[in-house]
Formats: C-alpha cells, structure tokens, sequence
C-alpha cells in the first residue's frame, strides 16, 4: 500500500500514530506478512518491527523502515519520542498487550485500516481471483469413492498446494450424510455416502484468500432443496448493486428460503467480506446499517440443514460493481464433483 | 476439564468469575472447541454461550450447560443478574471486545488458565504422544526427488490427514538450500537441492499440537553444523529435571553452539511449551524467570543459520519428569527423510 496515501487518510481521520499487531495489516500496510511476530507503528516516519528471524525477508520485502523488535520499552520510547499526547489501536489488539502500551498518552481504539480494507484495489481482486482459480482447478479430478471426508480433505488441500497456493484459506470442510447438516462439520474418518457431499474450500494466493461451497446431491430431495438454496443464492446474486443495504441483500436471500419454509434451517448470516482474511468486513447480515459499495469482495452463500438428515449450501464470490455483482467464482452451481 | 478442580483454583485466586474466548480455553475448560466464536462465563454456575452453528456439537461434547450466544449484552445481562463488582479477563481477548464487556465492574486480566495449562494432565500427554506418532509417520516415505518444497510440504501433509489428523499444527515448514537459513521460511516451488534440506512439521491430535524439526544434510560443512546443533540439544535434554531454571536450559544449550563460535547464528529461543497451542508458556528463554516443572511439555530446538547458505534445525519434544527429560518424539535425530 502506498504509505503517504495511508497518511493522509490517517490525518483525515485526526490520527497522528496508531499502531499495528495484526499481521493481515501489517502486510495491507508493508506488503511484509510477518511468520511470527511483527509490530507497525504508522506515522510520519513510520516503522516496522520485527523478530530477528524475519529481518532477512522483512528488509526484501517491506515499504517502510525495518528494525528488530526488542520489547515494549522500544516501543514506548519511539512514541515518547514524538511526544503523543493519544495513540490509536486495532480493534483486535489484545488487552494484555495493550496494558503494556500504557504511558502518558491516551490510548484509543480505531477501524481505519478495516474501512480501506473493506474496499479492494485492483491487484487484490486480481489475487483473489488467482486464489479463486488454485481452489477450483483443485477439485476437478477428486477420488472420493470409498474415501473419508478426511481422505477427500487432504486431497483438495494437496491439490491447491501443487497449484502453488502454501496454504488453505480456512479449514476445508468436506462432510457427507448427516455431518453435512453441520454448517462447519469438521471432517471425520466416516466413509462418503453416496448422497450428500458438502465441500467448503478456499486457497491462499500471496496471502490472499478465496472461499467457495459446492454441494453434491442424490436423491429428490437434496435436489429439491439444492435448487432452492441455487435459487436464494442468485435472487441476491441479481439485486447487488452499488448502494444497496447490506440488510437488504440478506433479507432478499433469506425470504426466498423462508417461502419455502426452511427459513429456519438457514442458521448463518448470507455471506462476509473475503480479503486477507477470511471472514472480513462487511457481515451480510439483517441487522448490519451499511450498503454495498463499489470493490467490496464478499460471499453469498445460503445455506439449509436438517438436522440428522443433510445440509446443502451453495457459496459464490463476487465483486460489487455499480450496477451488478461480478460473481468471480467459475464452477458450476451444480457442480456434483464428478 | 474438572468444572470443581477449576472453580477452586479460580477461588484461590480470588476470581469470582472469568470470562473466555479464545478457542483453545474454551476447549480446555469445556471440552468444545468452537468451530467459530465460543465464550465462556466461568462462575459458580458456569456458562458457554455459541453460534447457532455449533449448538448441536457443543450440547454434546460440552461439560457445562450451553446457551446461543446473542450478543454482549446477554453476556452483561448474566454478569448484572450476579452482582459482580469485578471480572476477569484472558489476556488475549481484543480490545475492541474488552469495551464491549464495560459495565458498573472492574475489569482484570488474568492468567490463571495460562498457568494450568503450562502443567499437563495424563490425558493431554497421551494426545501429544498421539500427534506426535501421526506426524512422525507422515514422513517416512516422501518423495523428494524432483520435488518442488510446496510439493513435499503438500505430501507431508496429506499423510497427516491420511492417518487421521484434522489439521496441521501450524504451517508445515520445508526449506532447501538458502531458503533453509531462514528459521520460518515459506516452502516455495523451488525443486529440492540435493544438500540441505529443513523440515519443521506437526500434527494436531483432539486438538493437540505436535512439533518437530529434522534436517537433512550431505557435505561435510552441513554434517559438522548438524552435528554441533544435535550435541547442543542433547546437552540441554540431558540437563533438564524438574526445578532447573527455564533460563538456565536455554543458557546450556546456547554455550554449546557459541564454544563452536556460531552463537550469532542461534537466533531463536531454544524452545516453548506445547499443547493446544503450537506455542505456549513457557518459552525457554534466557530471560525467563521460572524454573521447568513436572508435566510441562516443551521442545528443544537449537539452531545455526548462515545467512544466503544454509541453516540446521533439530527440535525434539520432551515431557519434564522429576530428575530428567523424557523424550517423546522417536525419529532418529540424523533423520534424512531416505
């Protein structure tokens, strides 16, 4: 990211410093993804602190002077060298961490980075898309029969890996039978089932991640229900546009399942934000007060689980544009894994 | 986790109610480990409180009783109803979160569950002992040649997953040549060289990390640095007993590499705690204060790392007995990974 306008949307928000631990935005910030600890302090001469073993990679990488970390004193005495008289935090920064942070200024909380993260600049939708086609080339050839959703999870993730993504966007799930009626089963050693095969997976591309949801189905029934999640996840597909209350488009989605009389089996809000992280800014829930806005990546991905029986839930990305969702993701809606 | 055993060290430690997100306590406390959010309100009447995604999972697996979580108010509401003049909180919980839970209490931090864990029970060195068979066995027959490290980095885990682990401790590390001086480097598609080539990998178990390194090495310079690092980690095992000083182990085990005159090239701490997490208390550090007890699992770990050369890491795991180390891990040292 380019540090002076980082700046100047700091000085727009009446920030002078604020500091950063967390390592999605230390890499936002630097272009530097920290393997174990890293600290950024952003301010007119800002500066990156990491672990010795990372200086190497750091110094190669990293926009912003690099020096090694040597403790929370360091820290104070480069703040109490500028005279603060306030320094803002991320949210997530941890309580223990912020307590050693206490000095003679007040300390205050900010979201600044999560607004600028919320929108994508164009070389991170073009590494999202990168992620999106690692984690769809790596299910086109799967052997899952008479294997464990163990079995087919560590054939997606072995696949991404050869297609060069180092590591998974989350945990993949693959979950058959009644473990699909659990939204984030966790893959056990039980033999797929030739009915249900619920797969969620997503890859990582430099740091970036995709996130996407196919469902096998068998019998009438899953088809029925399949076509109505199909059916729920494009109706909110169609309605996105620039502007549009967030609320909105979760309550479009959920009325669709809701008319046919599963709006109680969908237990999960209609999709999130995907960037560095996985579960980003915005939450596309009913009670959220915002709208959409040009560049936002995020998921629709509605879902319907009986419990004991199965779960079908069908999960696209797309990128908000003005007047429609560019949906990003390429397989099939009724991709059956064949 | 003994609800009662917890609830008596809380009042040992004056704690009338402590309150927990981070997964692996959740975990600890409970025996449910979230799938996504969990907190827990640990009181006379304890309390989890999970998305509505994890409520079947959590009713089952769960030792207190389990709410849907609705919000911090619920949480607020809960700790009005009692009256508290004062909470506790983990360390790691946010700070964003942390003001979400201001009310007419004190707020504290605490570390009591930190310092249960440090000591482990029977049953969670049998789950480490279970994730350390699962990753050692993932590395006996890869395939290497022609490789690129992703490659191998995505054999090994694949094994894990084959034999039963849902997921990798932590980033499966394999560095060859100049890639291997960087303690965390990020497996890339470089074709293994046929001199050194550094594997650091783990399984998770029920939710227990394993963690260990072998490096495999060919000239003679490689086989003299291996043979330096092995005999400095030896010396540290053979050293520990219940009561020696934690920054005495990492004083030991640093000599032996600094009288070979390669103490600049250590450039880590000599090892942590495992458990739950990939890294917990203690870190053996030499400034650590505290002294190894009985129960603690930690690793050994030294290193030599020359910069745009190659580096040599051998890390074993071991259990601290009463008058000595128990080395769990069982891959010969000189492993070559042939």
């Amino acid at each position: 990211m380019n540090i002076n306008f980082l700046l100047n949307k700091m000085h727009e928000n009446n920030i002078k410093v604020s500091i950063f631990l967390k390592n999605e935005n230390i890499k936002y910030i630097t272009g530097f993804y920290p393997s174990s600890f890293g600290l950024v302090i952003l301010k007119e001469d800002p500066i990156l602190l990491v672990s010795k073993m990372d200086k190497v990679e750091a110094e190669k990488t990293s926009n912003i002077p690099v020096e090694i970390f040597n403790g929370y004193n360091q820290v104070k005495n480069i703040l109490n060298k500028n005279g603060y008289d306030e320094i803002h935090l991320e949210e997530s920064i941890p309580i223990g961490i912020c307590k050693k942070l206490n000095g003679s200024w007040k300390i205050n909380i900010t979201d600044f980075i999560d607004k600028l993260r919320i929108i994508k600049q164009d070389d991170e939708v073009s590494n999202i898309v990168n992620s999106i086609c690692i984690a769809e080339s790596a299910v086109k050839d799967l052997d899952y029969l008479n294997c464990s959703e163990l079995e087919v999870m560590a054939q997606i993730n072995y696949n991404m890996h050869k297609k060069g993504s180092w590591k998974e966007a989350f945990d993949t799930i693959v979950a058959s039978g009644a473990n699909s009626s659990l939204p984030h089963a966790i893959p056990n050693e039980t033999i797929i089932s030739n009915d249900v095969m619920l797969v969620d997976w997503g890859a990582k591309f430099n740091n970036y991640c995709s996130d996407m949801t196919r469902t096998r189905v068998e019998s009438e029934k899953e088809n029925e229900i399949r076509d109505i999640v199909i059916e729920a996840k494009n109706v909110g597909i169609n309605n996105i546009k620039e502007g549009i209350p967030i609320a909105e488009v979760d309550r479009i989605v959920r009325d669709v399942i809701s008319e046919y009389g599963y709006g109680n089996n969908f237990i999960h809000t209609t999709g999130h934000g995907v960037g560095l992280e996985i579960h980003e800014k915005p939450n596309i829930y009913f009670e959220h007060k915002g709208v959409l806005k040009k560049n936002m990546v995020i998921t629709i991905e509605p879902g319907i689980y009986l419990e004991n029986e199965f779960g079908v839930r069908i999960e696209d990305m797309i990128l908000v544009k003005k007047n429609r969702a560019k949906v990003l993701t390429k397989l099939p809606e009724k991709f059956n894994f064949d």
